[in-house]
């Protein structure tokens, strides 16, 4: 096996497509947009990326069959514009590796004619959250002004920390190959699996794609997690310990 | 010396075997099974593998001798089919290592007519056992109905946290080679080396591949570590410390 | 992208200059000496220097725009000798990295005509500082004098785990290469950003270099720090907690 | 600067030397014999070896100088077989580092004739030692006897667990290549640098080596130590706490 290992599954031929990237992260913000919009949209499965930078790890499905860990490419055609999503249950897990893959990742999104990215993530504010803000940084000034206009806030030398992974990496490399990149993030308590944040992230995204999505499936599971949720904060009442870390990625 | 050197010791023709694994892992289960075969049936040492994947260390043996780290196969002829057995006292120290190493193995399997590859390990419970079932994940469903036939039980999803190291790879792996290649996991607690574990997945293995083999030593070993737990067990319900920390891999 | 790659942002010309490297550390006193440099001085960005061994992350300015992980040369010319200044958000996050991107550094500084390296930093004291020493080490015995001249002590083997990352490595393989190397290094508690260790190494390189640099910035810079420290020394006195921890890299 | 660089400091001669390396390790024991054969007998400075895999990092000396981490070899004529030694302040900080870098260690010892090797280290016991035994692990069955003659110790499957580094490596890697190779090691607490192991270490080499060395300046450092373990002793005896943290690694 090389070191990064790029599966045609399909031939695909998109229109100048937006490349979107959900990967897990803060609160699986990202990739609970990316499943979102591969479920629900028709979309068709175009690669697969293995990499020795990917945990030594299979994931075993329903079947219990196992599949080597991996990132998804699918192809999504739109009345507006076509989407090329990636998706998967993995990041790199070294640094050099996080910089490798990414840069393949964007060779595939340029090779099917891709032009502009979209970063999909979390911003973990520490806090239980009451309305969900999505926050937007971008390789080019110029691009913020659509942002803006669905909603998307701009805030001085946020997020204060960077972006890491493939999500800034997508960002930074991007810019430098003169792609139109922009990190599109849900703030998000950090300490759970947030649907609620990834639908905030998904309404900005309807607009700015002209793209239009059921939200059911994404309601039903905010809903679980809120009735999750309000069963912790009873127990948090009572006199059993619980609190913060029993949220810690609970989904 | 090269990244990975692999050292022919015998040349070997085997009649289409299975490649039957078994490194360190949890409970040692694999590793017991793996040794127990090499030990108990007529085995050769056919191949070494060394490399500086595996941590700079020397393992010292009862006659003060030391021998590099390093990974061993040995060929099995039986009445029924064929093994070659892979066991050792490591795995790789980092991630593109297990890939790479796994890699390795795969060759050396396909390079003496397996098709078949059997991982075994342990699957950690947190509790101690009563009853030890064997979890099993297939690279092709077509093979569930032969290990279920065994007693080997599928659960949706399970493991959990997908199967890590050299196990998991080797079914990641050697199914995008098209091999049919299955986990075999015995349940065990977590916290000791479990011969009892052990068993229960050879006696899955007899089944399988329509072996024999004797029991004495696995069963003087397991008897060995009931008493041990046994008397850790009286410790714990008198007044001095012991417990869980206790167990972790007594052996 | 590659391993490192080195964007010529102008051609420069520069008359034997002075390498000074300022890079984040303890108490980020070598970077806040070099920003002041880059900033007080009129200088022009030349080069830019990327690198999977950086920290696989952006950073987001003021507009919300972000930047890839890298390093920034710029050139200064004064009235005494020219300087080529190192600056950045980022060391490298691996080992080799350091070596690898180290060399570089070099290369860049040999190829516009530096013979001399000035690699600035901070000594963690562990206690709060009243008098600003500044301590030096050297690569060639020779250049002690000039360096006591204007107020860099030498200590015996100190500081005593030795000097580690950019600056230790520019010392060690730049002395190898020939070049006359040193670190100049203020004293600094390690809890804190810096900027009055800054000063006192600044004002070292004034002595050493024959430049001349306005401090407002740095003092109104130390003077909030002052306040801040006061601040907490108040709440330490009182019954709530503070202390140490709070102190660390507050700036 | 390449991965790793062997500078020849000066071309030598030697008469089938031994080849004895005592770099940094448990209570630096091998370390201390190693740099006391330097200092006592006529030795030479011959190869410096550099690396990426070594620490980033420079020592400071008595006079301010710093020179980049790297390991040293001595070539030490004696009356009886000569020596190659090698010692220096580092190990390698990554297990593929351990093995490129041994390979290189063993490559320059066969260059100057050597066919056998004295890997020099600690075991460490977790108490404090009265009765300092030296045990030993070979490549080589047959070289047991030599070294029992001169009061070295075999014990099944001791050390426990192996021998890590670079005395463990050039063991196994030693004998791969058919080198004579052995490890020899004092007990010692593993809390302090310790003297007095490398004094009976020291002692065994003289018998087995046929060499004479003065011991003086080694009697006076442990002398220096067992002052300090008294005072630590009797700090332990009073009200203050004080015990086995104190000890680790004074010296």
């Amino acid at each position: 096996m090389n070191e990064i290992e790029v599966e045609e599954v399909e031939a695909v031929e998109l229109d100048y497509p937006v490349f979107i990237e959900g990967l897990p992260g803060v609160g699986h913000v990202g990739k609970l947009v990316a499943e979102h919009l591969v479920e629900e949209m028709e979309s068709q499965l175009v690669r697969q990326v293995y990499s020795e930078h990917f945990p030594p790890q299979v994931v075993i499905d329903e079947n219990g069959t196992g599949t080597l860990a991996h990132s998804k490419f699918y192809a999504i055609e739109t009345e507006g514009r076509d989407l090329l999503v990636l998706t998967g249950n993995h990041q790199a897990s070294d640094g050099a590796g996080h910089y490798r893959l990414t840069d393949v990742f964007l060779d595939i999104a340029e090779s099917v004619g891709a032009e502009e990215v979209i970063a999909l993530g979390g911003v973990p504010t520490g806090e239980l959250i009451e309305d969900y803000s999505v926050l937007g940084a971008v390789s080019n000034e110029d691009r913020k002004t659509a942002l803006e206009n669905v909603g998307v806030e701009f805030r001085e030398e946020e997020p204060e920390g960077g972006i890491v992974g493939t999500s800034g990496l997508l960002l930074g490399m991007g810019g430098r190959r003169g792609l139109d990149a922009a990190c599109v993030m849900g703030e998000t308590s950090g300490y759970v699996v947030d649907p609620m944040s990834a639908r905030a992230v998904l309404e900005v995204l309807e607009d700015l794609l002209d793209i239009d999505v059921a939200y059911d499936a994404l309601d039903d599971r905010a809903e679980e997690m809120e009735k999750v949720l309000g069963r912790l904060e009873e127990m948090d009442d009572g006199p059993s310990p619980g609190g913060e870390d029993d949220l810690r990625y609970i989904g």
